[in-house]
């Protein structure tokens, strides 16, 4: 017997990656430009200049042993310095190299993390709506995912419900904001008010909470008046999980890193923790070229505004079609509520007008779906008068 | 608590780590021309030229948001296609693209695949010496590892003990040729003859036994007269866990592949299993630009005479100091017989003579002492008289 958790997991496929299947077929039947496919959040905007000019220069200029070789396992040590420094400057920490692990981009952060806190019953909460491989990595950690849902219509966290949730089998809570899918982003009252329950929780318990904060999105927040608190300045037992694949438009490299809070008393052991789940993981260190990048090109960003662009059409449009939307201040998704109960018969329905939404039961949360707006501004465009029809075929 | 395993992972730096970390403080203190380092199996070797001109094209002339973008999961298909259509070529194999899944590297293809095969409770058998993460690797998936000592002097895999470590609960073999840290190549005989058992163990107890071959040092065989058989002509449930880290010296890029032999009959479910587990893993693709390098320089390799230029200068030296070495084909390691009982002592009675040795107890094999001889000749022949002068130690 093969391990059937594992099997079952290759088989089947996220309803999300089926749909953008089913979009290839379909664009392949009536032509590219008639379907407007909203299903991935894969980056349509393409790495900032930057990017290209130091990965040339490197390639060019490095002596390639060096340049290809093994780095340390958790990452070079100047590279992990340079984004030490550059949090350190933006968010008034006080970390050092050793703070910061390099890792294969934000699953990755995830995996690890979750493998060095972890044994085997403990819980890890997080809000749903929430990215569902949230579940898959928890559980090949050995914990089960409790998801708490948000409040409605303002899918901020819902503190009552997470106050029940809470247990002495709870480890660690996941949070990501700007969220992936409803595209929330939490403000500092509901940070701090979160930071405040978990340390309440702590105390009663004499169990630690981590709290793991996976910022994929940091950097796609689009209206000045949000500034979320850095995690760290609110909560010692808190570890950030980045990934470089939406703010530089690198998915497809695998770059990004974990930094550990090191206020928290046990820092060393947790930090010793994510070494040794790195390892046991088969990541034996991020790719060193990207490493190198990264360095150089920590504080730039892909152009943004087109996603912002890209979302005050959409949400203008949808707003005049008679569609409610989760009022989004980052990220690429709109969280849209289905038109009838059920979404995935919604998300069915969109389909005859050849608009591929994802359905929200996918996220933990249904009777909304999400709609990814990293795409070209000119198919955005052309696919208004689809959501309209959709909407007048419910009136 | 945290996860007590993975802490302890992350604190006990491996023997060979620790030995490199003592040899650039001795650096440092006696000057790097004094101190000859074969701690490590870092390629020295710069990657061939191929690289960098394809690395540059790929970066001037592609689309940014393709080329770093998401591939599929089990990678982009016209990069497996390529591979496996070279595989096929070169093995008269029967691969297709659905064969292979691109990988972070040889790790990544353990990790990976043993998290497809085993269960809690299951066996995985290798033969000592061996890579010493095949221990951590095996564990975190839930299995155990057997380690099957191989004959001494020869170092080819002991029949009478492997038979005699086969049972019920071997769910796979891990085979690596040419060996880390032995150098020893497996003849065809001896493979021939390893199927057979396996076939005949599956045949008694009812339960497939899976053959992965570990294969990162393929490309380094120095004699002509070695032709070791590709292993899925011998044996239909065999796996393969390729690595381009050192036939194209990019260790540090982390890419390779696993190739699931489709002779088998739940071919499927194992291609799934290895799907579902780079999913729980946290592997969200291959670095793409890497996998985009590959198909285009798969049949490509580093200067690798550089190497046999050093085995067989090393060699010849220390067969004239009177030291025993195992006949070494392959990869860049020699695995030198101590010169007391005790390994240990021996690589430590070494560092006195500034010679860095890794005792073969790192690798489940006492009483020999590797050297990974990927340095370059000039340090090689520096090294000489240390040799000499610790063997003259010993008199």
């Amino acid at each position: 017997m093969l391990n059937e958790t594992n099997v079952k997991l290759g088989k089947v496929r996220s309803s999300i990656r089926e749909l953008f299947e089913y979009g290839k077929k379909r664009k392949a039947e009536i032509g590219e430009e008639n379907v407007y496919d909203f299903s991935l959040g894969n980056p349509s905007v393409p790495a900032p200049p930057e990017v290209k000019a130091a990965l040339s220069d490197l390639i060019e200029n490095s002596d390639a042993v060096a340049l290809h070789g093994y780095t340390s396992a958790q990452g070079d040590f100047k590279v992990r310095d340079k984004i030490a420094g550059y949090i350190n400057k933006r968010f008034a920490t006080s970390l050092d190299a050793d703070c910061i692990y390099m890792t294969c981009g934000a699953a990755a952060s995830l995996t690890i993390t979750l493998n060095a806190l972890v044994n085997e019953g403990d819980e890890v909460i997080t809000f749903a709506p929430y990215f569902p491989e949230y579940k898959v990595f928890s559980e090949h950690a050995g914990a089960k995912l409790v998801a708490v849902q948000c409040e409605d219509e303002t899918f901020q966290i819902d503190f009552a419900k997470l106050k029940a949730a809470l247990s002495a089998k709870t480890k660690a809570v996941i949070m990501n904001s700007p969220n992936n899918p409803s595209g929330v982003v939490y403000g500092a009252e509901c940070v701090k008010k979160l930071c405040a329950l978990l340390k309440e929780h702590s105390k009663k318990t004499g169990e630690p909470v981590y709290l793991i904060s996976d910022e994929p999105y940091r950097e796609l927040v689009f209206d000045d008046g949000i500034k979320a608190p850095y995690i760290m300045n609110c909560y010692d037992r808190s570890i950030v999980c980045y990934s470089y694949s939406k703010s530089l438009s690198l998915p497809g490299e695998r770059i990004g890193y974990i930094a550990v809070n090191n206020a928290m008393e046990e820092f060393s052991d947790v930090y010793a923790g994510i070494c040794g789940a790195g390892r046991a993981l088969g990541f034996v260190c991020a790719p060193n070229l990207f490493q190198q990048l990264v360095a150089r090109v920590y504080d730039k960003t892909a152009d943004i505004s087109v996603y912002k662009n890209n979302r005050d059409t959409l949400l203008k449009a949808l707003g005049e079609y008679g569609y409610t939307v989760v009022k989004p201040d980052g990220a690429f998704y709109l969280f849209v509520k289905s038109l009838e109960k059920d979404s995935k018969a919604f998300a069915e329905r969109a389909k005859k007008y050849e608009l591929l939404l994802v359905a929200g039961d996918d996220f933990g949360c249904g009777g909304y779906v999400r709609v990814s707006y990293c795409v070209s501004p000119e198919m955005l465009k052309r696919s208004l008068p689809a959501f309209k029809a959709l909407a007048e075929s419910y009136r």
